[in-house]
């Protein structure tokens, strides 16, 4: 059963210990099959060098365990607010990253400060409110979806050219397209959230970039016109 | 003699260097065996690359040496008088981990400032007072371990919710139910004071996180009611 | 066709990410065979764990391709502009390494601020302009390497003795005698920019180095009286 | 010649890149044999993966080359004055390592501020005067270790308790009584560089610690009363 979306959302998941985004087992990646309405999902608290292809859970987009013998993620039911609200991503990926966290935990939006940022984050990389002791202690995992969900309705951002936030006091959540650019985007995050931290410890002052450059750094990897890569 | 808790201490002791928390011999893990009344503990100055089991020394609570050819490291009495007063921990590290090391020598606690952090230290981390001269030349590592109790006492901290502290000037001792556990939380220490540092680096102003999202993340870890991971 | 600049060119893309300067596709360096006139360069949006040989693109100084299947980097255009205007120079590399990145966003240059910088960068490493709309709509990649030589002019800057430089909020190119020199420049440069950072931190106020120290580092390394190293 | 000390100098070179201590060539390490007045030390611009014993070049106290085909280290007059000046040294290594060369570029003194430093410097680690015009150009490198050695004297620093200087605008130099401690020392002191930059960024007004805990720390570690370690 929907052995290609497992194999995917395995390697996405073992990439994070690759890239240096996760202590122990602070993340988890998950992926949807839309057809079928079910999502892949990493067990909760599996070490990623133990974690196997028959570990991984899948659910329906109620949160109901369709197969597997663990438990899923105690996130779940974030990423599938997320998949529920945003339509058109197909991978979610949570992470305590050590930069993008030290920016959530400082509940600080990440300005577009260079062409790095423009690159993939099409602006201000957002940051939620923080939720209120209703949402935390009734339904805390879902109301971190929806905390997510709202902000992006609030300031009006598409999820496919915004595809992460900053959840105050906690950590980042990613998207893309699958569940590898949900993690490449999780990567180009913690990268921008350093470099934007360095920037900002060098020029307090600094503005965001220039719009015709945030313009020309995302369209030209993005959209019909991009001329960026071999497609 | 105690070949499992021995197997168990030197695993522990070598996870430091894999976790990059030493340099040199600047660690040392201990273990103990609650119903004999002996711990297990690395030699002084012994380089992790060397380690063997044969290597590790058995003392008794007053630090009288059991078995073993080898000098125990020069912290033990801090380490005995942690196994004395907190009754329920079964490991004990220390180490010189950089961003612990250097929250201890600013002489600041670690506030919770996040999620990361509510996962396993339940509130703010402490820092102890300076020792006094009197203290440091008579019975320095005893006076240590003193000085931990004295501040776990005055702020009436349980050592289960809190396991770990920062010694003024000096650096961190973390602890756990056993040694694995004790170097994990030690390794959570250096993430958790590398991400507040940055935190406050980008919102000198920010306040300790919300006392209900530090309680939801604790226990949902944590206790009975806790659902994260397979248990 | 151009076999031994291939490889060389090879080679040196490959040194980006062993030297961590690269996070997935984020540079690329050509080289140039000055005799024939064209330019060997990294094809846009390879991996570089997957880059062969034959993906490599020969352009001429107009930017045709003369061989490839794959289309060239998409800042083939700076480094033409690069070789036109700098005579002298024989390799071109440009990356978003972490350090010089947050210089260039913060649009400061570096000054020499010691030895370490001296030794391969003879003054303080220029910021260029930020680009107008105009240049950025019309003709990006060009008018980023225009702005560079027009950085150089108005400096009246050496590119021999000053291999580098910042784009305003976007990032480093680097420059030398061959790609191999090149890729060492931006080397040097990330950890110059990474010094530099940390120097600012513990003295705000500090000033560049002597001008004889200046002097004195740069000279021993090139031109006639160099006595460093075995030539 | 010299064969053991050969292996040793080899060795102690390559624990310079082991350590992260250098980019590229910037390092190198030198032992003495007292009795016959005879310096080994690295090659000039030599690659770390590339050097091997016969690459080592023998010279005398005065520079004069006695063994080697290659030209010896740019820097060793300045090793040359540290062995005639501080009598009691075997091993003098050079090093632009990150940290301790951010504090050097600063020109601030590293004070003690926690207990790793005071194992092994026995107080605040000093920086140099900048060196003169007329030092610069007349002799460089032999007036680099006359002014750590006029430091010395003019703060009443024994080189023993003290094996290490920053050289104002440069980089560090360390030593110790063979080749193996000079690199050893050379890495703590990176290491308590960057700990106290954290320190300082945690608490500006942080003060050096208490006399009677650097006392213990140096003390428990060096000279007839030290307990730590098996000797």
């Amino acid at each position: 059963m929907l052995e290609t979306l497992k194999k995917e959302v395995l390697e996405a998941n073992l990439q994070l210990p690759e890239h240096g985004l996760v202590t122990f087992t602070w993340g988890n990646v998950s992926g949807i099959d839309r057809e079928q309405g079910l999502v892949v999902i990493k067990p909760s608290g599996v070490a990623y060098e133990d974690l196997k292809l028959e570990d991984l859970v899948v659910v329906d987009l109620e949160g109901n365990i369709v197969e597997g013998e663990l438990r899923p993620s105690s996130d779940t039911a974030t990423h599938l607010a997320l998949y529920k609200a945003f339509g058109e991503i197909g991978g979610v990926v949570h992470t305590h990253s050590p930069w993008a966290t030290s920016w959530a935990q400082a509940s600080r939006p990440i300005p577009a400060l260079g062409t790095t940022h423009a690159d993939y984050y099409y602006g201000e990389i957002p940051v939620t409110r923080p939720l209120t002791q209703k949402e935390i202690e009734e339904a805390y995992e879902l109301e971190t979806g929806n905390v997510i969900i709202e902000t992006f309705r609030n300031l009006d951002l598409d999820p496919k050219a915004m595809p992460g936030v900053l959840v105050s006091g906690h950590a980042p959540f990613c998207w893309g397209k699958n569940a590898y650019e949900a993690v490449h985007n999780a990567v180009v995050l913690d990268e921008v959230a350093k470099m934007a931290f360095h920037t900002f410890q060098l020029n307090p002052q600094v503005q965001a970039m220039d719009q015709f450059l945030l313009d020309k750094h995302y369209l030209r990897k993005h959209g019909p016109k991009a001329y960026y890569g071999q497609n």
